[in-house]
């Protein structure tokens, strides 16, 4: 994160209210559309307090009314949505070879979906920064010309980030002590919004937990399905990125295998798996590509539904290790759900018979038909996804945007009582 | 925990004016003695909230005023700390050859530590339950005579407990599905304070995280060094449970060994690094008293401070076996420490060495004389000591204790504009 942290006993007067705006804002999400009464009763807040919020909200066009509803005692009530116009956040991942930018509004609905080829492995860190902000710049550009604000930009590596925006490890970009967020801000020349970096199984799991099936979930792991293989952690309904930020280094997991234990990454990442099941062909480097791996994958598919015995023997073995890799994340954090992302997803009919098997069989009493793995539905773009659900969180959790809107009449600002 | 959960998103005045309270009192345990003024500075509440809310503390006897201090501009401040005397937290651990209580006040100070004999194995759920509340009638007993206000009763069993305080399985005393804590709760014929039942090593890193000199660290895992192995996982400052309430299994990773892989319990368990560091010796069975254990890690200490090869050798072969568990644990969770607990501790010159070697080889970038295991300072009175911290961090969160003090009166019962 870009900014500066508080001490977190210490409400000032505006801290208070902005705590409020978010838990109006999230109220109003959840539940719309609704009026001030519902939100004055979800949230305990009175109703002077609520509908000088709400009017906070409205002017900085976060909130819009979307007419009345008769359908309850007493005069009819204005109803409140979210204003899904009104602005979009910005989520970058980068990959070895591709960078993929989304842009969602407020609500969460897809404003924009791009990918570009990006010679990542052959980049320094300076010239990775230029492209990226060259991406974002085009982003911003689009997003602002549809007369929507910026909310932030998060940008996902496929690597160890430190909490202050530092890429401490990037095995597949060649990079090591990069301070990327500084970099890109400096490229930005300082843009008037929050920029932040994190690693792209992190940002996949919020995408997970705001997006899709699985949404609201409380604790659930995600699995990046790619050449490396990381894991996402939310407990509790939120990201646990550990002490120096570089939870979830599944990939690290020793398993025991048949020809000796090796990491579960060499195992049983999405392109281990691959490898696995086409015993016949010659073994590629360990870093396919992006587009290599994507064709791999579909031969292996289109084997693997033909019934060919090698295939499936592979695909077995290989959703064997998996299992017993996701076994120890299940064992020590106990999550509702273990969500296979990347390209695992096109593999799932494969794995997660085995892999759910494997753990139905240690369960002291799994849910029956409630299997803990499945396979994510957000595709290839849930990292990127996530970054912008990052931004988004931020602003339910009080981050709110302050361009453009006029700040509250001096009478407004309450002087807070409770926190 | 006994009690009907509430909608988190529903803050009614009484759950804001207790919240507050809690608010208030946290702040004077951390910064006690401190002014009425420095706890309006540290928590953003305006002074005359302050006062109102210092005064019901005062009232219910949970604060203390200890005279002035004129080392300030402006008239003399009066000083507040939190009240020793008035109230008790009691924890109860449930082993299978004993039952050990404590009782701590709410400032932690350990008020009573009692042990009793107790054939666990060889009882009944019933008779456990009837044994465990007679331990907690004699405590309850004491404590009241004492003049102190029983603020809840904690219970740490040694095994999987859900979240409803049912004990799922707990192996070393033959239990599945024992609903543990409403057995208890008629046996005390409905006491009038909260009964809680948990897991003993996810109390225990609850103690880790009150006392001692790991205090206030965010990302704390604590081992059980006994018969069994399992971790309690504190991220981001509390403890996570996970979604059935079963996280920290870590016993059951599975690590790669000489003699074919097995489960880290078996080749790292405090009894299994005493049956390994005894290699001249008959194995005996796989479940030692506590009795037996103590008298054999006392054996393997003094023949390892003798130099005895074959015991050094045994210590170091399950500690490195320990150390991969450990490093499963570091690579999932980033935790800022491993607080190797129980019977590890008496074995701790032994086993942090291999265990912390092993961690720096693989860390990024491990802080230079920070070593991320180390040993409990806390004995093994640290599942009791947790559950008491349990209690006290209940009361820390806004569940004050109702009985005795009179209520607020009406007048002071603002309102809340803010939440």
């Amino acid at each position: 994160m870009i900014g500066n942290s508080r001490d977190p006993n210490k409400a000032d007067v505006a801290d208070v209210r902005a705590t409020n705006l978010a838990v109006v804002l999230r109220c109003v999400r959840e539940r719309s559309p609704c009026s001030r009464a519902d939100v004055a009763a979800a949230t305990g807040l009175n109703k002077t307090t609520v509908s000088s919020l709400v009017s906070e909200l409205l002017r900085r066009r976060l909130l819009r009314e979307t007419g009345t509803t008769g359908n309850r005692v007493g005069r009819p009530a204005v109803m409140l949505t979210l204003d899904g116009a009104s602005c979009a956040a910005i989520g970058i991942e980068v990959g070895a070879d591709s960078l993929t930018a989304v842009a969602v509004d407020l609500a969460g609905r897809p404003v924009l979906s791009w990918r570009r080829a990006f010679p990542g492995a052959a980049s320094s860190p300076p010239r990775a920064v230029t492209a990226v902000a060259a991406l974002a710049r085009r982003v911003i550009t689009r997003t602002e010309r549809d007369g929507r604000q910026v909310l932030g930009l998060a940008v996902a590596l496929p690597g160890l980030v430190d909490a202050d925006g530092r890429a401490r490890l990037v095995p597949s970009l060649g990079w090591r002590d990069v301070d990327f967020a500084a970099g890109l801000v400096d490229a930005l020349r300082g843009p008037g919004f929050p920029v932040e970096i994190g690693n792209d199984a992190d940002f996949a799991v919020l995408a997970e937990h705001r997006f899709g099936p699985h949404a609201g979930t409380a604790d659930l792991v995600y699995l990046t399905g790619g050449v490396g293989l990381g894991a996402g952690l939310l407990l509790d309904g939120a990201l646990r990125r550990g002490h120096t930020g570089h939870s979830g280094e599944a990939g690290r997991i020793r398993v025991p295998a048949a020809e000796g234990d090796a990491r579960l990454e060499e195992l049983a990442s999405a392109a281990a798996v691959v490898r696995r099941a086409s015993p016949g062909e010659p073994a590629d480097d360990a870093r396919p590509s992006r587009a290599e791996l994507e064709l791999r994958i579909g031969e292996v598919v289109a084997r693997a539904r033909a019934g060919d015995p090698a295939t499936l023997s592979g695909l077995a073995a290989a959703a064997r290790d998996l299992a017993a890799g996701v076994a120890v994340l299940v064992d020590v954090l106990d999550p509702r759900r273990v969500v296979l992302g990347g390209y695992y997803a096109d593999l799932a009919p494969w794995l997660l018979p085995v892999v759910n098997g494997e753990l139905a069989g240690r369960a002291i009493a799994p849910d029956p038909g409630e299997p803990i793995a499945v396979a994510s539905a957000l595709g290839l773009d849930a990292p990127a996804l996530g970054a912008a659900a990052r931004i988004l969180d931020a602003v339910e959790s009080g981050r709110l945007p302050d361009g453009g809107a006029p700040p509250a009449p001096a009478a407004e600002r309450a002087v807070p009582r409770y926190r």
